[in-house]
């Protein structure tokens, strides 16, 4: 990933420059933990992409991507309450580590914070639009958590509402980030929809690979418990085809063990088998790639620029990760 | 509060023009709940008045004044879970009548509804300096309540820290309400600044006022049990003021009571008693009244209009509350 190391060193050095205040200790450090934790900064890098794409200076987009950067962190903070995650990127949660109004707050804090950053961009851009780009991400990304929690109760729940909630949950902020970067950059509007394409497709086949890493990956690289969806009875991709593809005594019996959460190791087994029986991890994995693809595809409008050669690279890469 | 009524009147028909959306039921039932479960609308009231008082017509602030209470509605979900509140407004608090998930997410979402409803304003107003007031405001909010806090496991607050307290979790919305409706209105810096400082001695003078009547109000007409701030040993106004006016020995004593949450109703007692040797109660009192009458002085540079009558009745009104 030497390509990207440019972006995300602009990235690092401008989140080093953001200068939260000391105290209140309860509502800053908080904060400090969470982006001094690492994470990848793919979204801000694709803000950075777009703008470049489009014809300005990436740093012109810089605040942008900042702001793109800090909202994911809070809505990692406040997904950890709700998802009662114990750790994330290897140490305590904020939740854990504080308690959860401390997580409550430093989210909301951090939430506030990234429009305040959004709202330092140059005055030659189209502030409304870019902020209304934004804010509609956001409220989306709480939309498709939310049908998320609403699937844990269902269990009719359907490929097309999955690909609805993971159109929030996981694409709405990429789809934003892209899309800011683009008007900064002075995009017109088929530029404008490709990008939002891309970060649709980037996402939808970024939490689909998800999925189906829970049961394909190597156990060594993963650093999570594999099939831990199917323990934890998630309505994953590979949950519900499977479910739209057995027959009636099948679902019958899908249905009562996803009763009776955590599965055990046995019951994991067999709706492993089942899974290869309908042939639904092959599914899930040309699903993702066909995805991939279709977001370098869509980039095929856009002039030759590095920035533009460097997305791709990008994609490639996350289409090979395995873990 | 007669003349009051016009705007919350439009405030109210606004509101239920929002039109929030149907799904996910769990993400925006709870919205409507707190918006459908009345509130005195004070904080959007201001809004309109400020604008009104600096020349412009009121309705022009009404997505300003919608974003401020849609706001201040998020902020009582949240602090509804971090202050594990039973009930709002008579009835059952969000956390509690769906759970603390839902909470988290509905507010969430509602602190960026409230950012796109602003972000409708008109196209002739200063949208980025509006919008740094509200940010700001909303952080400092963030950083009363992180203070408020953080004061519960200390017990050598002083009354410039609850001042500075206070001034985030009550005043800093009042200011931003105020200023906002100035800015849309047009005016001046002079002006700016006396709507900040009318925002700032309303917000300060209502929570010295909370304190104080949590002793003196009667128990017939508050709705809440007398002196529960004493029994939850909460660091008020009174009670701050009662350790730096109390001796060594009285010191310590309050001090040893504290530590033992809930307080026993015979130690209650004895903290009202203190209360009374040291003028505590009084003295509440008249820097509520100073408070409140120094934000009726910050008006005198408003030239007379029926907005700031308006705003004039509406201080002196919350100056004579009761419960």
């Amino acid at each position: 990933m030497n390509f990207i190391t440019p972006y995300v060193t602009s990235i690092e050095n401008a989140l080093g420059s953001l200068n939260l205040p000391e105290t209140p200790h309860t509502l800053y450090d908080p904060q400090r933990y969470m982006l001094g934790n690492g994470g990848k900064r793919i979204r801000p890098v694709l803000t950075l992409m777009a703008c470049g794409m489009c014809g300005e200076k990436r740093r012109k987009a810089m605040p942008a991507a900042l702001a793109v950067e800090l909202l994911h962190n809070f809505t990692l903070m406040h997904d950890d309450i709700m998802d009662q995650a114990e750790s994330r990127r290897g140490i305590p949660a904020v939740h854990k580590k504080w308690d959860e109004s401390v997580a409550i707050l430093s989210g909301d804090s951090m939430h506030t914070r990234a429009l305040l950053v959004l709202n330092e961009l140059d005055d030659s851009v189209d502030f409304r639009k870019i902020n209304a780009l934004f804010l509609t991400g956001i409220n989306m990304v709480c939309e498709g958590q939310a049908l998320d929690m609403e699937f844990e109760s269902r269990d009719d729940v359907t490929i097309s509402e999955y690909m609805a909630m993971i159109g929030g949950k996981t694409s709405a902020l990429l789809e934003a980030a892209l899309q800011m970067g683009g008007v900064i950059g002075d995009c017109n509007d088929t530029e404008l929809t490709a990008l939002k394409q891309v970060g649709k497709n980037i996402g939808h086949a970024f939490q689909i690979q998800d999925d189906w890493l829970d049961v394909v990956a190597d156990p060594d690289k993963f650093g999570k418990r594999v099939a831990g969806d199917i323990y934890e009875c998630k309505k994953t991709y590979l949950m519900i085809l499977a479910f739209e593809r057995c027959n009636k005594d099948q679902k019958k019996w899908l249905r009562d063990c996803l009763r009776n959460k955590p599965l055990g190791d046995k019951n994991v087994q067999s709706v492993i088998e089942l899974y290869r029986d309908f042939n639904v991890i092959e599914s899930a994995r040309s699903k993702m790639e066909e995805l991939y693809d279709s977001a370098e595809q869509s980039l095929e409008i856009f002039g030759e620029t590095e920035d533009k050669r460097d997305l791709i690279k990008l994609i490639r890469t996350l289409k090979k990760r395995d873990h």
